[in-house]
């Protein structure tokens, strides 16, 4: 086994010296003019402002954790937790250190063109990629030989991996929501006060929220999408690894069967680090010109294909190596096994794809929906945000579909087994798919800053052109990160029950679990109960977040007034804005937000087991809890797919009218489709991917209530 | 047994004559002048029209039904559905009948004050709601009888009033959506070209929408409603018949419990006859006086109170008399268990009361959620959306723990029967409350005459303040029509699974089920597709609904503006628009994009169960089904509170700020609060309400395609 451990401990190595080689590469770059770097040293300020009074406050929130872990599950579970959660905020940490440096730089390489600032761009989203599945990899790998190497077998192996996975979630449910509220209230809040109340445009550096709006970008697509893909990354591989356990215990395939999973992580790292080097411009001809009809789209598209397309070669090999194709291993029942188990794996991959492509559907000028929303726009505001909520709600079926074809065609071919190792494929990808997210908001600063040192018009143009990719993959990507994230929780969810089926058919040795007969079925009433009360949990959660960004806004605004009304001549730009202001309020506001929010997830779960203990006992606590952790799946889906493709969609019809269309900028139209995508702004960037960590977390919390009974 | 039956009929009857004679006292009150009666007579011709458009289209889809059933299931169940249909469409042909013949007579009455008008409108809405019991109550009891005549038994029984159920949901999702499509599609239309283009106000005779949008109100919340509760109403009684046969065929109970759920409605009849009496204005003195702060709302409750104190009363006698309360039938294992269904009965009752109010809360003028809506009104359309869309989502959540809550109370007393007799219980105060909603449009209506023939502006106070509670009635007896068509369809989902049960182990008879394991737990991937394809129906099916309104509403922009152009004069008040080409516009609009959303919740479950029978055979098959039954039921839920709610909280919202607070009627703030408004109403009025009948349709249908492979 030492050459297969070997084997994806130096992959997870490759994937971080090679982000390594990229932040070499960006910060070799010129960093532009005094004044660019200047504006972008204050944005580098506030992001770092704000990340260090995030991790401050999940710092006491986890060292609580910490200890109950450690009083209830022992020292090496919360080690898990502890490792799980550095681990996810360093890959967003670093990742948001290099994207707000290599902002000015994209800047400053786009006078000298687009493929030098695209260059630049990708390269710095490819950090926090590689650094999120790098991470992610290793801290699973390292931390699951250290305890084979004290010795730990069966639980002692598996609750401290789970433990792993919760610390990486609790960052995750913090920094999507925190950051979400923190950059949509910016967003929000200076679109109102500027573009409505004082006429200017945005990113106008007479407007006191412009650098918290470019702060916000950094905090919650880089920083928020890393540390959600890290959790499903690492809840996912984990979840799987528990499940092999389960399902291979005790057979001569256990091991090997463990290491599976992360073995085509590992190899799929290499496949993405290849794929990065296909994202180049280029006048491609044949089918290659028809990824989309802008080039750069088509660059970025063609090293995801890549990388996709290396991966299936990858995991070809790995699944010949390790479970082997034939039946070599007849004794042990997995005779042909390991074919299926690499056809779920593509499954996975094309899953993966045609998330995207209806996402890109969904939100793309170029399609249906969001040409409807324009043409909706034109009989005013009204029109625009009915015709919205119409698409939000149409875009949950295609996904709905194609996910559950993935669960039948899978099933039938590896069993749930097989379920789990498709998401494990498709998450593989993880590190090309964030590199695509991270990409978005470091065009959307470069365009920002170019707007504010008053560069040439042209640069403005190949950052616009360079952002406008950005706000297609931000959107593509959130369709991957809920798909992903709903499967993934699917994993957890079969491990939730797989555990407790071992648990009672071990309950001579877990006697808390002595004479449980558990009824999952639909006609037990307490798994009705368990699913309606999960099911609220993102209704409801969704509602916080909601208002949360509404609140935190309408401070913005306040704040903003104040500035223009005690600072005379702001508006001539002749005195500046106190920006600083504007960041600090807002972190202190989003960090004030989220905390209890973040704690709903946590604590429901608990408090139904508790409850349905006490009155009804714990065989009917234990359902309710798996009837909540399916209903937060199913709603969460659901709502977290319409929220992120409604506002993507708002968002770019807004852009098609700005484009010339109905009117275009300054029309009546154009007026109901900046109302459509303010309000779509909440929708996708805060209340709808903030629901993908609340799913997981749910669920995770779930086993480790398990793993607190069986102690 | 034949007392319980006399009595069942008698009452029955009872609310048919009570109905009548309210119906006299109506038509012999003045109409008015003939210019009132004038407008009155385009309305009703409008809304007949409408209907008989609706009733002929529905006609072709029920008799092609009719044929399938008859060819399938036999010539039974096919009458089955022909009665459940016709009586339905009765119901809601007949109210709405009255409905537009007492409007007019209203707005005369409001001439000689409060009193009388409030009067006349509920006694309108009285019409409708005993018509609604009464027809329910009286089909299923008469055709049980007949079959029960006819020597029927056992299966021969139930699927012949199962599929009077399934009739009686073939109207009420045309209804409901077709209904709710001319409604919103006239409401919308007419605003947006009305008060927004035109700048003339609501109800102005000048907008050839005018009639049509009052024409509306009537298709919508008088036949729409009354399809959906007769709907609910008959198929939870029949779906509590089915469980009683499941559960105690065989024993010598069987009759009386079967008679039971019918005996709840009958009673419940008789209290809400004698709560209509306690409906007068009043100068309350104590508690009476709390219940509101309106007094034509706090009139309208004592009439609801008074109706569910009295219906507690009779459930207990009708308890006594049948069940029997104590151990003298302990050998059939029912002893204790008569007290056991009484108290789910009034855990029923205090649920309904528990769903008005928390509706009440999120609606109403005078609470945090409608206010905070308005204050948000205040920084543009935008943020009054989010903030709407925030309060949509978090009106879920305590109707959700209410639910839980009685779904855990009831089964932990009286089982999974308990459970449907609360429902029952919940569903026998219908009267009363489609009364109160149906009182609604009559108001809405009689204020439009007012306006339109020029009255005095004291009448035009009188109907406004009546129209007022009229907007809040319409909005509770939404939260109510949601939750019993959850709760409704749950008990439908039981009797699915008792079914499967049943059917299995009487598999030599019902050779077609031999042999079939099912496992219907969460742990089962097919389970978990039904889950996920099922809930995804009411987000497709609210983009359907949401998208035909939208088209509607701008059919009716265009030929507004063409009739502004083409025939001037009209603004001067000099000529007459045409309204009538308006209705018709709406009717043919209405008719056509009804019925592919309608036929969705008929075909999915037969759809995905072929399909799901083809790949992995039919008990994996007949377990996603299942699946996509609770599935229907968990998402349905949530999105229809979410949309009535928030709907209803918008509309308040305007009307908050046009009783002069930020800033008042022409205030920025009431711009944006029309534009809540205007989303809102889709929501509430279209969308929303027609997910009630698709969820209840969804389970009807899987009980009949049960029948089909037993026959």
């Amino acid at each position: 086994m030492a050459d297969i451990y070997l084997f994806i401990l130096a992959c997870g190595v490759a994937a971080l010296l090679f982000g390594a080689w990229n932040v070499r590469a960006i910060l070799a770059a010129a960093p532009g003019s005094a004044k660019m770097q200047q504006i972008a040293g204050a944005i580098q300020e506030g992001a770092q402002a704000y990340l260090n009074r995030q991790y401050r406050t999940i710092a006491i929130v986890g060292a609580v954790v910490f200890f109950i872990l450690w009083i209830l599950l022992g020292f090496a579970v919360a080690c898990g937790f502890l490792i799980g959660a550095l681990c996810s905020g360093a890959a967003g940490y670093i990742g948001m250190y290099i994207s707000v440096r290599a902002n000015v730089r994209v800047t400053e390489g786009a006078r000298q063109g687009l493929a030098r600032g695209l260059d630049l761009a990708f390269k710095s989203g490819t950090v926090t990629g590689m650094l999120v599945v790098g991470l992610a990899l290793l801290s699973v790998i390292s931390y699951y030989l250290i305890l084979l190497g004290f010795g730990a077998s069966g639980r002692g192996l598996v609750d401290p991996l789970v433990a792993l996975g919760f610390g990486a979630s609790l960052i995750s449910i913090f920094a999507r929501l925190g950051g979400g509220i923190f950059t949509k209230g910016a967003d929000v809040g200076a679109d109102l006060v500027g573009k409505v109340e004082a006429g200017i445009p945005e990113d106008d550096p007479r407007n006191p929220a412009v650098i918290a709006d470019n702060v916000g970008d950094n905090v919650g697509d880089c920083a928020g999408m890393a540390a959600d893909l890290f959790e499903t990354y690492a809840v996912t591989v984990v979840a799987t690894m528990v499940l092999a356990s389960l399902f291979f215990g005790g057979t001569s395939k256990e091991t090997v069967m463990m290491a599976y999973p992360m073995a085509i992580g590992a190899v799929c790292i290499l496949a993405s680090i290849a794929g990065t080097f296909f994202v180049r411009l280029s006048d491609a001809k044949g089918w290659m010109s028809k990824l989309s009809s802008n080039p750069i789209m088509t660059a970025l598209y063609r090293g995801f294909i890549a990388s996709s397309a290396l991966s299936i070669i990858g995991i070809f090999f790995v699944t010949m190596w390790l479970p082997g194709f034939l039946g070599t291993t007849a004794t042990d029942g997995v005779t042909y096994y390991g074919f299926a188990l690499f056809l779920c794996a593509v499954v996975g991959l094309v899953v993966t794809g045609l998330l995207i492509w209806v996402t890109e559907y969904y939100t793309g000028t170029d399609f249906r929906p969001v040409r409807s929303i324009a043409a909706a726009s034109t009989t005013g505001h009204a029109t625009n945000i009915i015709q919205g909520l119409a698409i939000s709600l149409e875009a949950t079926a295609l996904p709905a579909l194609i996910i559950s074809a993935a669960i039948i065609v899978t099933y039938l071919m590896a069993g749930l087994f097989g379920i789990a190792i498709a998401v494990t494929a498709m998450l593989a990808l993880a590190g090309m798919v964030v590199a695509l997210d991270a990409y978005g908001p470091v065009t959307d600063n470069a365009g920002g800053i170019a707007e504010m040192s008053g560069l040439e018009a042209s640069v403005r143009k190949t950052t616009d052109a360079l952002d406008a990719v950005g706000n297609t993959t931000k959107a593509v990507t959130k369709g991957y990160a809920i798909g992903s994230a709903g499967l993934g929780a699917l994993v957890l969810f079969t491990a939730y029950t797989m555990d407790l089926r071992f648990f009672i058919s071990n309950s001579d040795v877990y006697t808390s679990f002595k004479g449980l007969e558990l009824d999952f079925s639909l006609s037990n009433p307490y798994v009705v109960v368990g699913l309606f009360l999960g099911g609220l949990l993102p209704f409801l959660f969704g509602a916080l977040g909601m208002t949360a960004v509404g609140r935190a806004a309408a401070s913005v605004v306040e704040e903003v007034r104040r500035q223009f009304r005690t600072i005379p001549g702001i508006m001539k730009g002749e005195a500046k804005p106190e920006y600083g202001h504007c960041v600090d309020m807002l972190t202190r506001a989003a960090i004030r937000e989220m905390v209890v929010p973040s704690l709903l997830p946590v604590l429901a779960p608990i408090v139904l087991f508790i409850f349905i203990a006490i009155i009804a006992g714990k065989a009917a606590a234990l359902t309710a809890v798996g009837g909540m952790l399916m209903g937060v799946i199913v709603t969460g889906l659901f709502v977290a797919l319409s929220m992120t493709a409604g506002g993507g969609a708002w968002d770019n019809a807004k852009k098609y009218i700005e484009d010339g269309n109905y009117g275009g900028k300054g029309s009546e139209a154009h007026k109901a489709a900046v109302t459509g995508d303010t309000v779509g702004d909440p929708y996708k960037d805060t209340a709808g991917p903030a629901v993908n960590p609340m799913i997981k977390i749910t669920n995770i919390v779930a086993l480790l209530l398990l793993a607190i009974m069986a102690h």
